[in-house]
């Protein structure tokens, strides 16, 4: 298993590893990869690149801050942790993704890129990457 | 890896893909299936067969645009691509689904039916079949 | 593949299955485990487990309640079936997690719990673990 570390810079913010896990799995045998995230406030979707994809991924955010609403009624905020919306905004997004390999490499869409999806941030967050 | 290829019909429309992707691993001796969507505007969900499933999805689309609303205020639109709805809509659902194998047939749950969620459509889409 | 079975007690609950799961892949010799649920109105999920995990999960519940409104205009309603909306909430969490194994064991993060999520309960419900 390859562990990879990323530092986010924003509390909300998606942030493209595209090429860490693409090296992580360089030339590797097996059939596919899984991208696992062992966090409860980030998350990783499968999103668009190129031309566009910094409003796409900004929309995202701002997406997912406007479904899960700071202003709902929550029961974590009174116990110490202030952050409740970011495990739901975490839950709507993925916790592993499964991506085959052709090759050696990511069998990724033309435009698909892999982002980690931080939701309290800025922190350091782990990625496990394990070749199937 | 098996590659598919599906013609969608409507901007938004789940479209039942179980015959295909059980036809791939059919007879595979591996463990389970990835089941992998390379695009940005589509996803993949397990829903609802049987009586009533076209109700099922009906009411998942309708779900899906009521809970991303075209309205919002978004940045994608002002730069080429008209449907950064799409792309929220489609990180909702999921980007791989891993379905269990036995006897090489897809162990899906008496009711469950794998759909491919096209939220761009009509379009040409294609899915990756991996098994593991 | 391990067929697990747990009993749910409330229409809509986060059900913690970790230990199931844990004791299903002890020992394993793969690289990952494939969890998934074989059923359309539940669902999996990666929460907050520790101080603090029952107001979590409690929030999650009533988040996915929220965005997902019953009072929302339904066809599936009229046809027998009374939970569109438990088909919707089912469909924005997860239907398959891939969780990586480190010396068999789950390498789950420090304070991650793996949630069978229950929209249609009081139920029975399976969840099929397979090592890969």
């Amino acid at each position: 298993m390859h562990k990879l570390a990323v530092q986010t810079e924003r509390k909300t913010q998606l942030l493209d590893i595209t090429a860490e896990v693409g090296q992580a799995v360089k030339g590797a045998a097996g059939g596919a990869a899984v991208v696992f995230v062992p966090h409860t406030t980030a998350g990783i979707v499968l999103q668009a690149s190129g031309e566009g994809a910094t409003a796409v991924a900004a929309d995202l955010e701002a997406a997912l801050e406007q479904l899960v609403d700071e202003a709902w009624s929550w029961q974590h905020t009174t116990e110490g942790d202030r952050n409740p919306w970011a495990h739901v905004r975490s839950a709507l997004t993925a916790s592993s993704i499964t991506i085959p390999l052709e090759d050696g490499e990511l069998a990724l869409g033309d435009l698909q890129t892999i982002f980690l999806c931080e939701f309290e941030g800025p922190r350091e967050r782990k990625i496990y990457v394990t070749v199937i």
